[in-house]
């Protein structure tokens, strides 16, 4: 079977599909729209479009009622055009486009526009297709101020993650904020917090120094098996999974980890004893891990190389019906 | 059978499925993405989107796991828009963008752009919509010369062979250029560099000579038949193959080369001895030829005259399954 043929770590091996059942919500049609989570990405720029449209589409292909994207011009009516059910928000600047006399003005407007909205969003992801024009990131680093000031969970993946190692103190204590690092950028957020090179013989007391040392922030550290920490614990999930690796996968499962640290917080905020001692945010992961690697195992059985991430993203609905069925 | 029906040249014939199974990589799950090829296409301006397209969604399709184009402004967002799965880079300039007093610093600015990627891409393909505008064929020599300092393997069709034709000195001597001319860019290049008419009665000693006399690039001549030479060795391939004849396949075959001829020279680095004193060129254009021909000859089993680009497309990955089963 596809799901054992990639596993290892079993002794840490969480109970992920049990996991995704309990925080998932029981669908009442006495609830109205939003209430199923409302999502927001933080990405898109004039090189990238399809890494924030993958995150925001599998938000909604998982469940959410609404899903936004905060993007630059360039990027904003290509994202729309991929999908009519995204509200995509021309609001970001790249420097390109600014005069340097003009830059004070530009960001205070573009913290306002996200501002407005911050408070509806139950999760940002912040990253998919973001880039690293030096402008854009100033502004995304207000924008991490900011929702941690209304207490705004954050999922910070690809150019977040550039932003937030070069400055950890945007997150460092944060318990709402994961970060999903690939191997190359998990390599450089070991360098910058620990100061030694990855080891794989104590991957795991590794993972959980980095998580503790950043100050309890969840590290989903993706790979043959994705291990996932806070500091306090650390989880594997190995089941499923594909080995095809097309850019893309990953802004997927911070798309669906974003809506599963959604579900979780409001599990326990409705008292679902099962996981009240939990950190939501780990929850989140284990979820969304779990989901991910059975789409794409789904879909490579089907697609097999010629899998691409948009293969994947028509899976996420299976999956989750097949985990934990519509009652 | 539709695989005889074309058949010819049978002497020469590659072993085009066994070539094709023993360059492409098995699919290792501890593998990270990027390592299954990461290709760039050059081309797109303000008349031509589909090529580009056609050419890097094929890369993707067969099984590369990032595949980026560097287009025109104009047509950048086009482009971005048949696919998110790919990364579009709006950075080339035509004359009727730029004034003559620029054109030093965009020429520049071009360069640093492609040139901050280069090293990152398994291969280039230069041609597929690329238009004859001055400017940005100037632009596009210098491409290729970085690309030669940087030993990153070329595939050149369409309007890059309108480019190389006229200054054969871009390509001349270097073993990592592929040329893939059909019957009329064919006929250019022979007239060229051979002062001569193409003479089909000698058409292997022809192109074993033209080959040569570039020194040593490998040329994929496209036809009912396709013919194979690096200026050592002639191949054909016949199998497969379809009557059909739309615009666009050519990019299709662009496309699959470069993803082979990159999993060529890493199977060579790995040291597999069944190709190990091959030229990975002359492998790359031998699976490309028979993946195409054979998704080319499936597409029209299927849709008969109606046939188009996009549905050979859809069979690559049955194609290259049918051949070379996933594990």
């Amino acid at each position: 079977m596809q799901g054992t043929k990639f596993t290892s770590g079993a002794s840490l091996e969480a109970d992920a599909e049990n996991v995704l059942r309990a925080i998932t919500p029981t669908l009442d049609p006495n609830r109205h729209k939003g209430q199923a989570g409302k999502i927001a990405v933080i990405g898109g720029c004039r090189e990238y479009t399809g890494a924030p449209y993958f995150a925001a589409i599998s938000a909604l292909k998982i469940g959410a009622d609404l899903s936004h994207v905060f993007c630059t011009k360039d990027a904003a009516s290509v994202i729309k055009s991929y999908s009519p059910e995204l509200i995509v928000h021309p609001v970001l600047e790249e420097s390109y486009s600014v005069r340097d006399d003009e830059k004070g003005v530009i960001s205070g407007k573009v913290l306002a526009e996200v501002d407005k909205w911050l408070e509806r969003f139950d999760c940002l992801v912040i990253g998919p297709g973001l880039g690293r024009d030096p402008f854009l990131l100033d502004c995304v680093s207000k924008i991490i101020k900011l929702a941690r000031q209304s207490n705004v969970p954050i999922v910070i993946d690809g150019d977040g993650l550039f932003l937030v190692t070069n400055s950890l103190d945007l997150i460092s204590g944060y318990p709402l904020a994961v970060l999903t690092p690939n191997v190359n950028e998990y390599k450089r957020l070991v360098q910058k917090v620990l100061s030694c090179e990855v080891n794989d013989e104590e991957a795991h007391e590794q993972l959980l120094s980095l998580a503790k040392r950043i100050g309890g922030v969840t590290i989903l550290r993706k790979g043959k098996s994705d291990f996932i920490s806070d500091g306090e614990t650390v989880k594997s999930v190995s089941i499923y999974g594909s080995p095809r690796r097309c850019g893309g996968q990953g802004d997927i499962l911070s798309g669906s980890v974003a809506v599963f640290l959604s579900w979780a917080r409001h599990a326990m905020t409705d008292g679902d004893p099962s996981i009240s001692s939990k950190n939501p945010a780990t929850l989140g992961c284990i979820a969304g891990s779990a989901l991910m690697r059975k789409a794409a195992s789904l879909a490579f059985e089907n697609k097999k190389r010629a899998t691409l991430t948009t293969d994947i993203i028509e899976y996420l609905g299976r999956s989750l019906e097949d985990i934990c069925p519509v009652q």
